[in-house]
């Protein structure tokens, strides 16, 4: 018996709670919570520095469950200890059996970790798998900036430790020796399937961990004398990662006759386990010790207050950034106008900013030169700094991470995690589109607006969309909308593009979420488009104009959610014709109009330009426009057709 | 000098037209290219196996370039070789000075590798980072189904080795033995913005290769005399791996000042370039040596001849894979169904299967336990799964992967690789949507529709969709189209959901790429579904017709690109009204059918109802449809607000 027996003792009260919770809910996963009981209870009793009445508290040690579906051990442990739940307006302490009401629809203990449901213990949403470290390691960024001596510790599940990004997650917390993170590996042997691959057993993972640089501690993962050693050891040189061998449904007995993954025990056979757990127990002298969380709890940061965040004026943002000849000129590719204004809005110490190894195409360079302390490289791994820009979000700063745009693609699952936690994570991505060009389609992003906008009609728990999408046309519309998008709480993606445009707006033009600019005012035809095709929309109005006589109204739609009433009623008047014009795969503009139209009973009708094939490289954005159809000349040419139809 | 003497004045006139090619097309990657230019030169005109006049040689070795972007190398070597390129019904062979088409609109020489733009020398398009290993490791796994002994090779850059997917393709390579894999890292030691972290430097490459199991050979890129011996050295009972230390811009003066990455040179400085050069040929003595390849060309495999793959019936299916019951009670998930059918379809062999470690969830494990030696088990590494899927593809099978749909999401950058290199990879996503219920939004794929559909209404080369789409309603539709997926050339989405739901359609019912079924034949408003929601549907169907004694018409449309026509004409006969019902974000049905409406001048109207707040765990699909307003009853009464419009 080791000097933790009451922690021992704890542990069987805990473990009953998870067995009883998961067959109450009749799902969840009992035995790979029992697997990490000794884990959470070592950290929420007695190595964390936290108030369970205070989840809020800003100087606090957090805890990131990456293998998400163990958490009935943490809502078991938080529970016990009267931890505080629901929304800061409306907190309520938990009691004991509130762990009954996992998984009900109107219960703050989600099937996963889910803070926005109402369990702020956590920073993030995890349940997909392989994300947890990311988001400690941004976390740990966070107070780096903020100048805090807090500590993340984060459990990964031995199967889930198969992710590369985890890999990733590794390498980046060497890079920006982030010791302030403890990753705990929970090697039980066994995944969902099967058993885990020889490459996932406690030795690989202590082989790989050491080559990636850590100190490895490998420990018994249901012994306290070993577990809190481990947990407190300092980290001098080299973080310290541990790997903790566990028992996936320790202490009952049923689930140690086979890989019993996910699965409640039977109602029935709930009596047998919580017996199993007593016996335990009772070797222990006893099944609980009610007093003994001895917690440190920290002071609370200052609060950042909120104020908003100022890029200044273009014009002075640009000699910021020694940028004075293009101002002069009026020209600047949207990429470029996005690196001034994140630079100057960086001069805010609120604000952050990561880059996947192209921050000198993206132009986040220019804050990494401005302010080297708040800019974190990510290198060629975009999975990791999407859930690193969640933790840096859920830290209290402001985070834009860029790359190109096609690349953001690869973090598209670790982009909804952070939406179902809500994170306030600023996405840029470059490159947008088919105007590149040259590099070719394993470059170009032509899904990006589906997937946004996918997400921009569905609302978060306060009402706000789950995510805004912006697609700026000129360097000043850029520069606005990341100052909008910094000062716009919740999660934000702008698409930007290569090619140097001509400004289009005067630099005091005003931006506006759902907002539009109605570029031409003419009567008979509506065109909208954003972006870089806004360009190309009004060479080919000049067009139309000079061949029929004909006016086109342009419509630069840099917004989603969009003013879609107002749209249509300028559609109403061109005829009732809109003609919809994107260089990406349908799902984005085109069809944020179609369906405004469909479900209006105004009768306008909405005529589809997009990407209708698979581009390849071309040497000139003309030219690969030309490729798939959509030329200044293509569209005039559409835009004829609807005449000869409407006439 | 070394024994290569001619390889190593071949690569003066390699580099050469490297330098060239870049400046005439104005971008490229020389600096890239020149340091992998004697790697590629050792293996095209050395090691390799294979006829440059037969890119189709199914028996021969192949080289998978992960570095997309370093291709002018293999583009100077290929068409010095006078390989051959286009597609296989109107094949040319290449001139050496082909290369200076590089990046033209018209050209085969796309920016990144790519095999459906006419360079069949690659199996997969590359140029998004990270997925070259999986794509060779998936190569290696249809040559052991098919017994070949081919040896698949893969040049990754070491910036580029930070990608996680890189370590999943490690595990899997290990995992499955894959010798015939021989991974070769281009440490040049730099990456685009930065030099690359001590992390992918060679020596920490090294120790993380030795970590994960494999035999590293650590040579000197430029240096034949060791090149070679590595690429043919017998791997024995590990796989072995290659860190080649190079030097980026290998020869030219210019690019060894700084970092010099993507950058051509400009035409004033090409003499000069040319110059140094010359000057290192000269110590060699010539600059060239035109007999210098030394190939091997392998015998074809012979050809798998096409012929339907057949799944068999349904209740033969059913009994093969254990399952009469639930065929006799006409009630089974459509999860369950294809795993039926893809076992059924496994006794072809040239179907192969793909799970990451929920193969008892998605009953993938049907076809692992009937054909196990088609199989390959990726554990939880979506990324990998679906680039080493697209390398199956390549081999010559037919493969289907398979996870929870929202799993996939992880690998859509994968999915659009693969897509643009028209891989014929079958991807099933299964507990699509809500009805999934307890394990709560993290386990929910509801952005996965739009994505899909994005690439559903672009054309490839041949001009088939990019993607097809499929969301069966019950289990005989699941079982249908999975048989439907495999004989269909090109990529396939398949949307299955976890409830059990009764059979709808007789097993002798058919279904087609774009088809719907009309299940009922009313005329006072048009519902158009698809998958679980068809089965909401029909209960509020019935609840329509009691309390108003309306008749709705109810669609289920399985399938985009999808029929519109067919369905306006529908809704037109339903007092022009049409309802669109699905249990996902916006993107997907609401708009395939939106946008055909608003594009049409019929005046159709489309009420849509989807997933428009993010959802949380709930006990059942119905309480989780209540929390989002999807139940039967939600749409029974939007209907009766639309006949109360619409009177």
């Amino acid at each position: 018996m080791g000097q933790y027996v009451d922690l021992d003792r704890k542990v069987i009260k805990l473990g009953k709670m998870v067995v009883r919770m998961c067959t109450v809910a009749g799902s969840g996963h009992p035995s790979s919570a029992l697997s990490i009981l000794h884990l959470s209870a070592a950290l929420m009793y007695r190595v964390m520095r936290y108030d369970p009445k205070n989840p809020w508290n800003t100087g606090a040690d957090r805890l990131v469950l990456s293998e998400g579906h163990a958490v009935p051990a943490v809502y078991a442990c938080y529970c016990d200890l009267g931890g505080v739940a629901g929304k800061q307006d409306s907190p309520r302490a938990l009691v004991f059996d509130d762990c009954l009401t996992l998984r009900e629809s109107a219960s703050m203990l989600d099937g996963h970790p889910n803070p926005a449901q109402g369990f702020p213990f956590f920073d993030a949403a995890t349940g997909s798998l392989g994300q947890g470290v990311s988001v400690a390691a941004g976390l740990a960024c966070a107070a780096r900036v903020h100048g805090g001596d807090q500590q993340f510790y984060v459990i990964v599940g031995d199967g889930e430790s198969r992710e590369g990004q985890i890999y990733e997650a590794l390498d980046f917390i060497i890079d920006h020796k982030l010791t302030a993170v403890r990753v705990i590996f929970n090697a039980n042997g066994q995944a969902q399937s099967d058993y885990v691959s020889p490459q996932q057993s406690a030795e690989g993972l202590t082989k790989k961990l050491e080559a990636f640089g850590f100190d490895v501690k490998v420990i018994d993962g249901h012994n306290f004398d070993e577990i809190i050693p481990a947990l407190t050891a300092p980290a001098a040189d080299k973080p310290v990662a541990i790997v903790a061998k566990t028992v996936k449904g320790w202490g009952v007995n049923e689930f140690l006759r086979s890989n019993y993954h996910g699965k409640p025990l039977e109602e029935s056979q709930v009596a047998q386990a919580l017996a199993d757990l007593d016996a335990k127990g009772a070797e222990l002298g006893g099944n609980d010790a009610d007093d003994v969380a001895k917690l440190t709890t920290p002071s609370p940061r200052e609060p950042a207050g909120y104020a908003e965040v100022s890029a200044g004026t273009f014009e002075e943002a640009c000699a910021y950034t020694g940028n004075e000849k293009s101002f002069a000129a009026k020209k600047m590719s949207t990429r470029k106008a996005y690196g001034v204004a994140l630079a100057a809005l960086g001069r805010d110490r609120r604000v952050t900013a990561m880059d996947g190894d192209v921050k000198n195409s993206t132009f986040a360079e220019y804050f990494f030169k401005k302010h080297p302390g708040r800019y974190f490289e990510a290198r060629i791994a975009e999975q990791n700094m999407l859930s690193a820009g969640a933790g840096l979000a859920a830290g209290g700063t402001i985070p834009f991470v860029s790359s190109f745009a096609k690349f953001i693609v690869r973090g598209y699952d670790q982009i909804e995690m952070a939406a179902i936690g809500e994170a306030n994570l600023k996405i840029s991505g470059s490159h947008a589109g088919i105007s590149l060009a040259a590099d070719g389609p394993s470059q170009m992003a032509i899904t990006d607006l589906a997937f946004f906008r996918s997400m921009a009609h569905a609302k978060r728990t306060d009402g706000a969309p789950v995510c805004r999408f912006f697609q700026p046309s000129d360097a000043v519309s850029a520069f606005k909308l990341t100052e909008l998008m910094a000062n716009v709480e919740g999660m934000c993606y702008m698409r930007t593009a290569r090619p140097d445009v001509p400004f289009i707006y005067d630099e005091n033009e005003e931006f506006t979420v759902g907002g539009y600019k109605h570029l031409i005012d003419g009567e008979d035809l509506a065109i909208v488009t954003s972006g870089y095709m806004v360009h190309v929309a009004m060479k080919a109005a000049q067009l139309i104009e000079e061949r029929s006589g004909l006016r086109v109204s342009l419509i630069d739609a840099y917004s989603m959610p969009l003013a879609t009433d107002e749209i249509l009623q300028i559609g109403d008047d061109c005829r009732g014709q809109i003609l919809v014009v994107e260089d990406n795969y349908i799902g984005g503009m085109v069809d944020e109009i179609a369906l405004a139209a469909a479900a209006s009973d105004m009768g306008v009708m909405v005529h589809p330009l997009y990407l209708k094939k698979m581009p390849k490289s071309a040497k000139t954005p003309e030219e690969v426009m030309a490729q798939v159809g959509l030329t200044a000349e293509d569209i005039a040419a559409t835009a004829q057709r609807i005449f000869d139809m409407s006439e």
